[in-house]
């Protein structure tokens, strides 16, 4: 592929159009573009119409090498992208065999009619496997080294797709290697990141850009050179620059989150940890299990919603849940003691807080959480105060579930030194 | 404004094509429109660049009577929405009043050169303040009845601007009521829903659409009139036959999901339910805690990941574990009647299988569940079997903890029969 090629995203689905749900889809492919280096200048969002997604068709290829739609694959007459690119393409639908296999494979039978819209593809065209769902993706060439990527709507079908297929489908068209290194980094806000961050964010090779999203952020280094080796040595000093800069905020290199680090160092040191939640209600838990494999490290979770239930259950003193309120410090540490000690567990997390949106007094604001955290040997609690607005319940809860791991992994760090 | 009015968003912003932010902002205005019946058919996306936004700006006043841009509007060189749009309009910008004085308020000083590029607005641009920023929104007319409505990026920003003066410009301008009702469906895949409905998804006014997002379905139903009565009249039996095609699938009418329903349930009922969780590791609790005042009906659940936590915890019988194995009707039954009566609790609900990637055997594949529900009287269980192949470890957990609420729903409704 020549240097300065040009791709453009039509985003298909009348649920975009109404607000339904956000466009995520758009922002992970412009992701991989700009991580290839293939110039993004527009996208598009039109419904599932065949005259609208005709016309965008049109408009996007008059200016684009690549033309990438995400969206409208299913099984439904709803469901008009593959029909309309292949009418734009010029091109007939055939039932594509090997697609025709994967569906009886995934449905245990024979795809019926309306599913068997969904193994119809040019004859010329390059399949994307799906092994999540059963629209596969498929790159439909236009002529002249231009193409047509069709890829389907879930976020959860898309993003394996995007990684597993269609990055390699682009990298052939391109010249040279491109190597990306993310760093995850929790507890530093947008302003924050930018401004330790400057004076880099210029760079070009490797580029450092930093992402944000639902709170979330982290910093991706991506370099292009004619190796492998050629592009590690140009990303290595940059990277180490940026985790410099960054501290102790930057929490990882190419890990998924807050909790596969944990699990994974817990797996690591053999240990184990135990934990009770009251404001969080489970979540912390989840998270943790949400890891493969965290079935060594984590036997027992409470989720004592009610004093009662703390009382009972995590032999938390009554006397101390009518001294001091159920969202104190002394309840988070009893609840991270006695679940460490219920389970046998090296570590015990108690967290207590008011996620709103009522429970709160003067003198305990909405957001307030005691997090508990209980060591091999001691114990810490952090007061996790709103900053500025109350910003919802959800907000509150994962925040709190984030900052109980992120204790965890200092934790795990100091052993480690 | 006449029905069927048109409206077209452009979203400005270099940093939307790289993927760095999530476009948010298209949605929240499109739901703005759906509301208002304002017909959103195209949305694009363009850089921080002149002559693009130009073209964009071509391409939707073409179609559209409405064109909402977002972002570019702040006072550095790279935001140019605000000159692209008045070149397009042909209309010269000035130095408005109100904005200066508005400006010099928000930094306590006369704003300075590049701030002051904010308080330019055509002579006849109508006004929206601003109090979270220093950009304010502002309307354009084009003649005809079109206009050109220019909005800021921030989300903080943009939504209550949409809001406090977008909404009611906009309702000026139009006439007619739009109401739109939401069935949400549990447990019946797109192309079911597809089928069930056939028929009703050409109706016109009201119209009929499913949603599919992440495992989730739900149907919308809307209807545009002059009056809401008129419109309420209209989509009742619509509704009604919607409700009799989906039977027992559809849980609820215009409520956010299977928590929600379960949880406001059983707080009418002033019962509660308590959960023992293995495979999905807190995630039941966790969506019955997301709920605002679960309190009421929640006060204990239990993770007991390892055999040891269960026999310790739940009292489940070793016996029971050897026997049969975690993953097992009778563990399950176990788990859900002790952790009712540790909570003396009205339900209890208990859930234990493999949500892999590892742990499976011949005889117990991957996506194998027990959910066990104690109910008052009695109690149900049910095995929830890999359907095709198995979609991941998140997709077994979460499929798992939808049908532990179902169950839960189902018992609630019988009650009130």
């Amino acid at each position: 592929m020549e240097k300065g090629m040009k791709a453009e995203i039509i985003s298909v689905g009348t649920e975009l159009l109404l607000g339904h749900v956000v466009n995520s889809d758009a922002a992970h492919v412009a992701r991989l573009l700009a991580e290839l280096g293939i110039s993004l200048q527009n996208t598009q969002v039109v419904g599932d119409n065949r005259e609208r997604l005709l016309a965008a068709l049109g408009i996007a290829a008059s200016r684009a090498d690549i033309v990438i739609t995400t969206g409208g694959l299913g099984p439904t007459a709803d469901d008009v992208t593959r029909f309309a690119c292949a009418e734009f393409a010029k091109k007939p639908l055939v039932i594509n065999r090997e697609i025709r296999e994967e569906l009886a494979r995934f449905f245990g039978h024979d795809p019926e009619e309306n599913q068997l819209r969904q193994a119809m593809a040019p004859e010329d065209a390059s399949i994307f496997p799906n092994p999540r769902g059963t629209a596969p993706g498929m790159a439909i060439p236009l002529g002249n080294g231009k193409f047509l990527i069709l890829l389907p709507g879930p976020p959860g079908e898309l993003e394996p797709m995007l990684e597993n297929f269609v990055k390699p489908f682009l990298q052939r068209l391109s010249s040279g290697v491109i190597l990306s290194r993310i760093v995850r980094v929790f507890g530093l806000g947008e302003g924050e990141v930018d401004e330790r961050l400057s004076g880099l964010l210029e760079s070009a090779n490797p580029s450092v850009a930093p992402y944000f999203s639902d709170g979330e952020v982290f910093v991706k280094l991506t370099a292009r050179e004619a190796s492998r080796e050629k592009a590690a040595g140009l990303i290595e000093p940059v990277l180490a620059e940026v985790l410099e800069r960054l501290g102790k905020a930057a929490y990882g290199v190419d890990v998924a989150n807050l909790e596969e680090v944990v699990v994974k160092a817990l797996i690591r040191h053999k240990m184990s940890v135990a934990t009770a939640e009251s404001c969080t209600g489970g979540l912390l838990a989840k998270r943790i299990t949400d890891i493969p494999g965290s079935s060594a490290i984590f036997q027992l979770g409470l989720i004592t919603y009610a004093n009662e239930a703390k009382i009972r259950m995590l032999d938390v003193d009554a006397g101390l849940l009518e001294k001091f309120g159920a969202v104190s410090e002394p309840v988070a540490r009893a609840m991270a003691y006695n679940a460490a000690r219920l389970a046998n567990a090296d570590f015990g997390i108690g967290i207590t807080g008011i996620a709103g949106p009522d429970g709160a007094t003067p003198e305990k604001p909405l957001g307030l959480v005691y997090i508990a955290l209980k060591k091999p040997a001691g114990m810490s609690v952090f007061e996790m105060r709103p900053e500025g607005l109350y910003r919802g319940r959800q907000w509150v809860r994962a925040r709190a579930s984030s900052y109980a791991l992120y204790f965890l992994k200092e934790a795990l760090d100091q052993l480690e030194q």
